[in-house]
């Protein structure tokens, strides 16, 4: 069933949990730590495949939730799966579609069964079980399906994380039992919120049901960050050495070096993406606000050694124009500049890890740059 | 003071006005008969310069009143000029700001001595001269520049279009006075809206100022393209033969083949550009709306035999839901598109001109196009 699909541990840091990888999968290998550039409606916003390739990425996420309302998913499987029609030809991982909905708040409704909830889009009624999640990615057609978890929000008590954990435990058993698209692997998620017994008891769930990948859920949603590190540090221990571990949702410069420290392979963040169209730059020292007018004449690129696109051919000024007159160029620029920014940066940790020298790099990166 | 700025006429269609010939400039040599993509505020509207380039344009517009009012002209002529603001390096005409703000309308007001008008944008209050005109384009440092003129709406009565003319000649003649950026020459104006005794009058006044090009201006303006033609088979007859004609603001297929059957050599128009971000595309057979319901399940290029990034990578539903979904994407590759049919459609032109066969395929062009 996981046909070509398999994790390649390729190095263990000495000091911490970093991890050296490389995951093998039918459309192409992906080395690990990585990060997915979001592409929530079949497209990374602004961008064209090739300009995502060549920026370095092996694998995009997609969004479920977003392609279900809108195309739909039936539409994209006449069109030949969702590679065909957004034309990317590397692996995709589509997210089950449960995050979105949870975040719907008062639009939605859980029993056992699934999720009732209303289109953002029409106010339309729709109903997703743990099987029809998975049907639906089967006909999207991704090459890493998620399994339908129930998100807890922060803070949350113990009682409500136990519930959100025991649905997810039993709705990844059902979801297991679906069979997935040709060649689409499917991995379990563990919830437990901030209580160390539960992602225990998630976590030992889920590896009895043997996915072949693990995601740490319920993170990134509102707790500090001192709390989501300490959530990982007892929570991957948990989880197989050779099966890669996706922390969902995370992307910023700090916390990419901190989840890999922790022994994380995979990462998405609609930051990069998102803060570039709003005219916000990550550079290795913090955010650069772009539109801001003390750019108005500063003729120099958004980072001086940045060899991206964007910085070797255009100023702030420039770059603050663009976002003044409202021309599209400003986000897809500064897109360009945040996924280059985002994926050297993962490459640069693969590099220190080679190099046996993750610990001294995440130190040095960590004291110049101010998180945000 | 012309510099390396020449036209070389290579070639006179026997049965049309047609002319095939090659405008040398200092940035780079223009094959006419020749499409200028507009790029009015230091950009082709969401494109690389790299794209535009690629597209086959060898010239773009800019203009003259946007950039004026933002960033300024002072600020592009700190950033080294807009070539090296906005990183193109071939060719660049600037429209002298005229015509945007004549279509100000109740937002200015015009004297002998120059234009009183409010922005647009914050409504504060400016007064652009000939004089101040030139300046400006200087600053942007563009290599044809316009002079200042009077452009009459349409209907307009004998007198009132006498009036635009005789300031039209006189502010000519103050452009003149005005020294240019080095290697930037400048073109005249022609005016006297659908009167053939005033064009007549307004072309040998600007011809005695020997400018080295021509542009043919108030046409476009409202009146049907049977006047169009009629004005232009009578003005250009009245322009010298070695020097380029510009007709201001046109740029629809029909008109590009009528145009130069009347000896047009250079037209712009921001019609390609501005309905591809509505979602339309240009076709041999007219336009297509690929919004429209009717492409949502279909998975064929916007045209079959196009060779376009857009038609050799996506389908009409592809770019549909893009469209739909609000995707910065959509707008691009439509951009791609129209961009490539307008410029490969006068490649086509000059191909024809050059093969002796002009007329037969203006009117194979013809019987199969919608124009709209």
């Amino acid at each position: 069933m996981q046909g070509l699909f398999h994790f390649e541990l390729i190095k263990k840091d000495e000091k911490t949990g970093a991890r050296l990888g490389i995951l093998h999968t039918p459309r192409g290998v992906i080395h690990t730590p990585a990060f997915m550039p979001v592409g929530t409606q079949a497209t990374v916003k602004t961008l064209t495949p090739e300009e995502v390739e060549e920026l370095g990425a092996e694998i995009i996420l997609s969004n479920t939730y977003h392609l279900y309302l809108r195309p739909g998913h039936e539409l994209i499987r006449q069109a030949g799966g969702l590679h065909r029609f957004m034309n990317w030809r590397r692996p995709i991982l589509t997210d089950s579609g449960g995050f979105q909905i949870f975040s719907l708040g008062p639009l939605r409704r859980i029993t056992d069964e699934g999720v009732q909830f209303r289109s953002h889009l029409d106010g339309s009624l729709h109903f997703i079980t743990p099987e029809k999640a998975m049907e639906i990615q089967a006909a999207l057609g991704s090459d890493i399906a998620m399994a339908f978890d129930v998100c807890a929000s922060y803070p949350c008590s113990y009682e409500d994380a136990l519930t959100a954990l025991e649905r997810t435990t039993s709705w990844a058993e059902r979801c297991r039992k679906v069979q997935p698209a040709p060649e689409q692997v499917v991995f379990g998620i563990v919830q437990g919120s901030v209580y160390q017994e539960l992602r225990a008891r998630s976590a030992r769930a889920l590896v009895d049901m043997d996915f072949p990948g693990y995601a740490i859920g319920g993170l990134s949603v509102g707790e500090p960050k001192s709390i989501m590190y300490e959530v990982l540090e007892y929570t991957t221990p948990l989880l197989p050495e050779y099966k890669p571990r996706y922390l969902m949702g995370v992307g910023t410069a700090d916390c990419l070096w901190e989840g890999v420290a922790r022994g994380v392979d995979l990462f998405d963040c609609v930051l990069p993406t998102r803060i570039a169209r709003n005219g916000t730059a990550l550079t290795s020292w913090g955010k650069l606000v772009v539109r801001n007018a003390v750019y108005a004449d500063d003729f120099s690129p958004i980072e001086q050694d940045c060899d991206c696109y964007t910085c070797r051919n255009y100023t702030r000024a420039y770059l603050r124009h663009l976002f003044k007159a409202g021309e599209m160029l400003g986000p897809r620029l500064l897109t360009i500049h945040n996924l280059h920014f985002t994926l050297t940066l993962m490459k640069k940790i693969r590099q220190a890890i080679e190099a046996g020298d993750f610990a001294g790099q995440k130190n040095l990166f960590l004291k110049q740059y101010k998180a945000f």
